[in-house]
């Protein structure tokens, strides 16, 4: 279904995803979001009562449901978790590149601008990565992981993919993507241990 | 020195770096700026004639002397990168606790709402991120790795530095800083191998 077509309520919240993604939550104002969305004067408030904060969380729980989708379905195809992981660095990687780092992830940019002072849309970055991390864990643990070191792993793979977008924006190179990534199939290729600590 | 006590220039940037790592670039708006650094009227685009930007970027230099400075004194004192590195992840643990998850890491906000749209940003961001890998890569050396090795595992710690604190913000929690930790120590620990690729 093109963008175009698509119902008021679904257009406002897949343009502030993709706002969010690129420039956080407090550059992203009401105004712009209702015009690059073409909706129509009062279908902000009409869908969305609670204003911007209200919107900015559905389009986390949006954002994420699609990230979440297409990290389960890698996890689904590939024959290790190391293997999915390598995936998803190098998607990002193209990605970064197709769209010359001005995109990045809505949940990252929300959780360091905003999150702290509005508790709906901490309630939404911490639900999103702990599901993340759930997700990974389970994986692990699916590869013969113990679950203490299962959980280890699966934090330091959601830091990874959320610290090598604050490094390639930041850096404006996927360089640090690509060297992160071939460290981590290091220690993802390495066999099970207990988990220190 | 108390903070009153410096001069307007010093309290301009100081200010505005602790309000950078606790909003970023976009909330952080010049009234504010002037009115918490207690700055008379005019000093501002006396002192940074190019305005916000200008003031940001001295912001981000000064944020990463800091930062570096202590990273540097960690890395000289610990027995091993392993040990530095688990001090800093140790630190970042002690810090959100006492600023309840408030601050964070003013390069990776601005990296993400700002950076790609202000060269002078991504200037800052860039070259203090290329400093920190360039400083892990080279005590990692010292420890015998490989230069390839140490530049992907020098990667890899600063990507998690600032992933930790993505997730750390966004979850609210610094459970998973602390599991990150530990899977990064297993990493670092491992014997030196020829780097993968």
């Amino acid at each position: 279904m093109a963008s175009d077509t698509l119902p008021t309520r679904q257009r406002l919240i897949r343009t502030t995803a993709r706002l969010l993604r690129k420039q956080g939550y407090a550059a992203t104002g009401l105004n712009q979001v209702m015009s690059e969305a073409d909706a129509p004067k009062g279908s902000m408030y009409f869908h969305f009562p609670g204003g911007k904060e209200e919107l900015a969380a559905a389009a986390l729980d949006y954002f994420n449901d699609r990230v979440m989708g297409r990290m389960a379905d890698g996890l689904a195809k590939a024959d290790s978790v190391e293997q999915a992981v390598t995936g998803f660095l190098d998607d990002q990687i193209a990605y970064a590149e197709r769209t010359e780092h001005r995109e990045g992830c809505a949940l990252a940019a929300v959780a360091l601008d905003a999150a702290s002072d509005h508790p709906s849309l901490a309630g939404a970055t911490g639900r999103s990565f702990a599901a993340w991390i759930d997700m990974f864990a389970e994986a692990l643990e699916a590869e013969g992981r113990p679950p203490a070191e299962a959980r280890q792993l699966a934090s330091l793979i959601t830091a990874t993919l959320e610290g090598t977008i604050v490094l390639s924006k930041g850096m404006q190179s996927t360089e640090p993507v690509a060297a992160a990534r071939d460290a981590l199939r290091r220690l993802l290729r390495a066999p099970s241990e207990q988990a220190i600590v």
